[in-house]
């Protein structure tokens, strides 16, 4: 057999490989991050956020405390606060919701704030103006570093998902980023749009194609 | 040259024949069709649709009357009356929209409504509640019977289309309805959840695959 074709079919068993791992989703929901300058603002110096439950994100957790964000043409209310706090104040929300307050921000990778759009965020205790604060969350595949190794896959890889077999609405989304880390098992991270287009919802498989 | 690599081809060089067409997409925002009898209950009888702006499918316009719906969870404000009447009362929302009042509701056709979600309707004269009432409009593309010609398609075939190419958000629709009418230009037409998944605006160029 030929070099070439030895490649191609080489690849075509490696793609049949892969189609049969059954990847969960998770979706996103609209959140908060927070700095701990901003919670103080938001929230009054010397609060502490108080655990609602645990993350899969090991170390991560959903608060009891919410904050508003607000736009030009709206405002959304009992946005979730993610803790433990973070450097930079990030604000993710599904491009529908962000046209609702009159705002058009950027598909960006969490913590990659350059371009964010500007949000102004409410709390019991004051509000805030953040500069560069709203992202659209990018979709992407969490893997173990051993799950990455199984299949072929290390972060910055780009891979093909298909979504919502034998539902109503059936898609591919080509270019999800693949992030691995000891922190991550295997999911499908796409935001509330993505999920509704496909027809999804949490737990649902999908499958690298 | 067998007759099965001839077929295979053929198919080939229809489907890059095919996916050279640039296909405008037109967004379905939320919107309601009434009754006659249920208009009459929402804005009083007597009264009569008055025209906002004409819709790309003939013969039908968008009105500036509007109406509130409701659920169990929620309720959605200043949803655009499409006139004229229709034979009964159908409420078109994008699943997140659906969600947002607490309602899960089919996808369907424009028209099928049965097993389509209860939901509330207010007007200004009064409210009715319509047991079937709600759907997530189906995905479709729209051809003329010259283009349906053209690209060798008809109503009740089923086609992949490819969007969002160059944008953060590419992805391949799988299983998008073919309808062929006089009425029609070609046009694929999707709702606010599928259009932001995919990061598209109206007339933004699809493509079948």
């Amino acid at each position: 057999m030929p070099d070439l074709a030895r490649e191609i079919a080489q690849d075509i068993l490696e793609r049949l490989r892969r189609s049969k791992v059954q990847v969960p989703l998770g979706i996103s929901n609209r959140h908060v991050h927070l700095s701990q300058a901003h919670w103080d603002l938001l929230f009054g110096r010397g609060s502490q956020p108080s655990k609602l439950r645990q993350l899969r994100q090991p170390g991560y957790y959903a608060c009891h405390e919410t904050v508003g964000v607000e736009g030009p043409k709206g405002r959304l209310d009992a946005l979730r606060v993610i803790a433990p706090h973070r450097p930079k104040t990030q604000v993710e929300l599904a491009r529908t919701d962000a046209f609702s307050l009159g705002l058009e921000a950027p598909v960006a990778g969490s913590g990659k704030l350059e371009g964010a759009a500007p949000v102004k965020i409410y709390g019991p205790k004051g509000s805030i103006e953040v500069a560069e604060g709203l992202i659209i969350p990018m979709r992407h595949l969490h893997l173990s570093p051993e799950e990455g190794k199984a299949l072929g896959l290390k972060t910055g890889d780009m891979v093909r998902m298909r979504a919502g077999i034998g539902g109503p609405r059936e898609l591919v989304f080509e270019d999800v980023l693949v992030r691995v880390s000891s922190e991550f098992a295997l999911e499908l991270h796409v935001d509330s749009d993505e999920a509704n287009a496909a027809w999804l919802k949490n737990g649902d498989f999908v499958h690298i194609t």
